[in-house]
């Protein structure tokens, strides 16, 4: 895995919303997900085993979908304008291919171009759908789950901008 | 709504498994969602918006998600031999209808002659799938999230025998 200039795994711009990202929903917190790499166009989350096994040993549904479904708004934090655009998610898919028994990491590369023209979209009709489909991996580098996942960038009214800058340092 | 014989709205022989469906997995139990009704062919869970509130100020997907995933385990449950299979969850489909600003329901009503052709099905070939689409309503009954999952009862082997038995009292 090559690291960001610098020798860091999360670049300092990111510091602040790679912190939000697994913290400020307390249901997303309380999993103990971590972002462990953020830089422009690239982002690594690493779902414990541990405070999300099921009663037969293996990793918690619940706690597979949480690690897919916040790429969401990372890929909202690194790709797309935060001050005018805030995301929300419109339907996830997630496919359970194999038992999960260790920790579960998930690296995503996001496309610049494709981020532009969806921005664009937004720009001019107020909103624009985005979609990710997300390999999550174990120890071993097998897939374990397939989450496929639509999200929307709207404008943001102005009464929300205060809420929603969780961006920037 | 109805209630059980006697008045009940969980018949005594299912508090076991009205108590273990939202107890035995940490990652479910720190949502704080609750069975409030549990009898043969029916069920009623209620996840609580205090706990599960994102930084918008509605619940959280991850919370709703595990609301309609915990319904395949409590099918399983009520529905099946709980001795001689145990359930996976293959695949589930969430989509975001609503924001969510309530607390959020879900009442399922189960077939018992889909539910006893499937398990005849496993008995032959050894697994079955089967399928629910949910409904999650908020507190003023409009639905918020619909959620499509696909469970499979499998014939448990020996060893996994004693750790499954939660149905029973």
């Amino acid at each position: 895995m090559t690291v960001a200039p610098g020798g860091k795994m999360i670049e300092e711009k990111y510091k602040h919303l790679a912190e939000a990202a697994v913290s400020m929903v307390e249901g997303i917190k309380r999993t103990g997900v971590k972002v462990a790499g953020l830089r422009d166009g690239y982002v690594k989350c690493i779902m414990p085993l541990d405070g999300n096994i099921n009663h037969v040993g293996i990793m918690y549904a619940g706690s597979l979908f949480t690690l897919g479904e916040i790429m969401g708004g990372i890929m909202w934090g690194i790709m797309f304008d935060v001050e005018k655009f805030y995301p929300i998610v419109k339907e996830i898919n997630i496919q359970f291919k194999r038992p999960a028994a260790s920790d579960v990491s998930l690296e995503v590369t996001f496309n610049k171009d494709e981020a532009d023209r969806i921005q664009k979209t937004a720009e001019k009709d107020g909103k624009a759908d985005y979609s990710l489909e997300l390999d999550l991996k174990d120890a071993r580098g097998q897939t374990v789950s397939v989450v496929k996942g639509i999200w929307q960038i709207r404008k943001t009214p102005e009464e929300l901008k205060a809420m929603l800058t969780i961006s920037k340092a």
